[in-house]
């Protein structure tokens, strides 16, 4: 799971013209979601994306707050195209988890974050259309965040998240793999769209 | 080399209150270079840059065109905290090339850039200052890239530069290291800024 996390001074959505989700101070959340991603990804995201410390304190200090310590607000908006793997210079979306899953499983995700934070400061976009996200990102800071699960950067980890990472790989080895649902469901929505849908999921390799 | 593009609608940044450069349709390219970032991790981010295809063609193919192809505009604004590391919580900016070695870097960057492409289709932040950049994301369409010499995410190579990795990684085990500088400045600038600047580069961990 990758996740684009921008501090924003304020941000909203508009599907078609109309406004369906504004926020003011926070972060703007984009989320792709992988096809072998977890519940164990899901729940690390939601801890880091509410915890990591973007903001400053009330002395000024940067990178002292989050965006729950301050009690700003979250725009989380589905995007699929951040799995994207390029063939060329043609983005691929096959290690995207396809809409049908990739729906409930990011619902999911969202009510994790609510009950985790405010529901009231947790607003979204419009799963699978096609929308204008307005960002104002604020810095502007922005941040990539990978699950651990997904293949890792190990610069992106902490010294005690790699310990945990060896510790979890130990025992998988002991265990069995069966319970991982791999699909290769494909689905066309909206060609339009790329917030959760795999509309234009492209298999034709460069020349 | 990290680079975040937004495929937009529009984008512009301001500093101040004052508008300092805008585009239309294009990208907007949120650009982290690291400090072993080399000419070799620029030219791979520029070329992927201008030709990836983020754009349908003409009968609305969708990722058909790049933003050369349909002749649209980029933005590109400096972005360190890309090179964030977690430790806990909270972000570090060790790995940030500092800011006195990226700003010409980054500078020489956007020159290749317009080079290879139109210069006048070509807007840039104001590096080191602390800006508002206004990010109008269509669709949206976010996708990360990270050069070949950082430290790589298999699922983002195609197989062809896997190739070239690899045969980079056995020319590089023969010849000397000598050359590369490792720098170890850190500078301390406006600590609102973090398009370039390390301001408030971290080095305590979290208990």
């Amino acid at each position: 799971m990758r996740a684009i996390i921008q501090r924003v001074t304020k941000a909203s959505v508009t599907v078609g013209g109309e406004q369906v989700s504004s926020i003011g101070r926070g972060i703007c959340v984009l989320l792709g979601i992988s096809a072998d991603d977890t519940q164990k990804d899901a729940e690390y995201m939601v801890r880091k994306i509410l915890n990591l410390r973007l903001f400053e304190d009330e002395s000024g200090r940067a990178w002292a707050k989050s965006v729950m310590d301050r009690e700003l607000e979250v725009l989380c908006v589905s995007q699929f195209t951040l799995q994207c793997i390029l063939k060329g210079n043609k983005p691929d979306f096959h290690a995207a988890m396809p809409a049908e899953l990739a729906q409930p499983f990011y619902n999911s995700i969202l009510e994790s974050m609510r009950s985790a934070y405010r529901p009231e400061l947790i607003t979204d976009g419009k799963f699978g259309a096609y929308m204008q996200v307005n960002i104002q990102n604020d810095g502007p800071v922005t941040v990539e965040l990978t699950s651990p699960a997904a293949p890792t950067d190990p610069k992106q980890l902490s010294k005690l998240e790699k310990q945990q990472l060896r510790k979890e790989k130990t025992r998988s080895k002991g265990s069995s793999e069966s319970g991982r649902e791999k699909s290769s469901l494909r689905s066309r929505q909206d060609p339009g769209a790329s917030s959760g849908a795999e509309g234009d999921v492209s298999s034709d390799r460069e020349s």
